[in-house]
């Protein structure tokens, strides 16, 4: 299911690092094409058995878009700096990226929601709550937002890249974790 | 220029701080409409005089897309980490986001082409080189990749969303530049 990149150099093939990068990384940009042109925005997700879930309002831009057209790009990328070179053109930047392509939809079943939900808990709030969420809360609680229930899309990829360029720290003018942002 | 967002409280207005964000965030996520689908890659970028400039190679998937369509959205996010909430659906995310929407448009003049790349010199390896670009580099030089010049694309923006939720550090579950990823 990997799709052909043009610097095979830097295919990451290894299935283990791609996990694990998909398992750790808070924030993927979900792009989508609304009849203004592309969409892009920054979502939070997990990682579950080779389908990558997020959750959101059930009113809003980015849930018109999806309804209308479910086909997106979810691009997830880490950053670790500048690779320096004496040739102002040849120097590279560091990074790990999986790009995802496939179609968010709805996830409608409560079961898989409160397990979607659950998985997102344990990811960004780990040991916070005593309790696990219920399907009853889930199916029962509205955002103060907009009076609705959250909504879970589900992309289950069709295709997806994975890029690495790694660089030794020695080789990198500043780490990324190093630059104050 | 600045687009309605539903979450009126999120909006930034705050021009300083829109342009203190992107003139220091070192990444974004350039996404384009391709025969395929929507395709969307990291890239890093300059902001100079209201426009945005990113450099790439003159071959590839996203050369092609341009080239086909040039309508993006580029989306710049940071994520400061996961705001509790006794309620777990009222959980949220701390964060600020600048997404532009425009054309990206190859940038021919070497003039223009130049001074971007030195933008982008001085912004991910300051005082590295001793030397600044020169036009005549600029022109001659040719990727090891693909023997071809490298690509500079220019977005002026014509409209653009900026969100900030804003949580102090005690509320937030873990500060992202805690969490080592």
């Amino acid at each position: 299911m990997q799709q052909r990149i043009r610097y095979t150099k830097r295919i990451c093939q290894d299935a283990k690092k791609i996990e694990d990068f998909l398992a750790t990384m808070r924030v993927g940009t979900l792009a989508m094409i609304t009849d203004d042109g592309p969409y892009a925005v920054p979502v939070n997700f997990v990682w579950v058995d080779q389908s990558l879930y997020f959750h959101g309002l059930a009113t809003g831009r980015k849930s018109d878009a999806l309804q209308k057209n479910p086909s997106v790009c979810f691009t997830v990328f880490k950053e670790n700096g500048t690779v320096v070179d004496p040739m102002p053109c040849a120097a590279d930047t560091a990074y790990m990226s999986v790009v995802l392509f496939g179609s968010a939809l709805l996830v409608e079943a409560v079961k898989e929601k409160t397990m979607a939900l659950q998985k997102i808990v344990d990811k960004y709030m780990p040991g916070y709550y005593e309790q696990t969420l219920t399907e009853k809360l889930v199916d029962q609680y509205h955002s103060a937002h907009d009076q609705k229930s959250v909504q879970v899309y589900k992309i289950c990829p069709e295709t997806f890249t994975a890029k690495e360029n790694y660089a030794a720290s020695e080789d990198l003018f500043m780490r990324t974790e190093e630059i104050k942002q």
